[in-house]
C-alpha cells in the first residue's frame, strides 16, 4: 500500500469517529508532541494532554451527517509525510468545507500525526 | 544558527515584503512543488506557477502596518522542518491574528517551503 493510501485510510478511521462525536480514534493518531491549529482555539495547542483536554468539549456532539476526503495529496521525505486534502462535511442544508493539513511521522509504533491544521474554506 | 532561528529569519525576509505588497520575497521561498491553503482561495493551490499567478492580485496592496511572529516552534526530522507560529498583523484599529504553518525542506539550493497553510484565528 503506498503512503497516500495508507494515511487516507488512517484518516478515515479517525474521522469516522470524530464526525459522530467520538474523538478517541482521532486522539489515538496523535503523537505525544503533536501541535494543533484549529478553530475555536485562540492559540496553538502543544502536546497531547492539551489537545485531549480541549477535545472533551466535542465528545458526544456529532459534527457531520457524512463527509468526503477530496483530492488528498502526500508530500513525503524521510519519515515525514505531509498529507493535505479538502474535507467536505455534509450537514443537512448547511454543508461546510475545510482545508486540512496533517503532518504524519513514521515512528516505531506506526504513523503518528505531529502537526494538524484545519481551517474553514472562506472565499472572502 | 539553529534551525528555528534560521527559518524565522527567512520568514521575516519574506514577510517584510509581503506586508508591504511585494510578494516576490515570499515567492522566492517556495519550492516548485509547493502546496498552499489560504483564504480567499477555494481550493488548494498546487505548484509555484499557480501560486505565483494568484499572488499577483496582492502586488502593491499593503496588508499590515507592522507585524509580529509570535511563539515560533519547529518540529524537525531529516530534511523537513515544520515551523508554526502566530502571525499578528497591526493594521490601525483593526488588528488580526493568523495561525501559520510553514513546512520547509532543506534542498541543495537551500531551505524551501513545500507546504503553507495560513488561517485567521476565530474563536467561534
Amino acid at each position: 500500500m503506498n503512503i497516500a493510501r495508507k494515511l487516507v485510510a488512517l484518516e478515515r478511521q479517525a474521522l469516522d469517529g470524530w464526525v459522530k462525536g467520538n474523538p478517541d480514534h482521532d486522539l489515538a493518531t496523535y503523537d505525544p508532541a503533536v501541535t494543533l491549529f484549529q478553530t475555536p482555539f485562540a492559540t496553538r495547542l502543544d502536546g497531547l494532554p492539551a489537545v485531549r483536554e480541549s477535545y472533551e468539549r466535542y465528545r458526544g456532539m456529532p459534527v457531520c451527517d457524512g463527509y468526503e476526503i477530496v483530492d488528498p495529496k502526500v508530500q513525503a521525505s524521510g519519515d515525514i509525510a505531509v498529507l493535505t486534502f479538502h474535507f467536505e462535511c455534509r450537514n443537512g442544508s448547511d454543508p461546510s468545507r475545510y482545508f486540512a493539513t496533517q503532518v504524519w511521522q513514521q515512528k516505531k509504533e506506526g504513523w503518528k500525526v505531529i502537526h494538524t491544521h484545519w481551517s474553514k474554506v472562506r472565499t472572502q
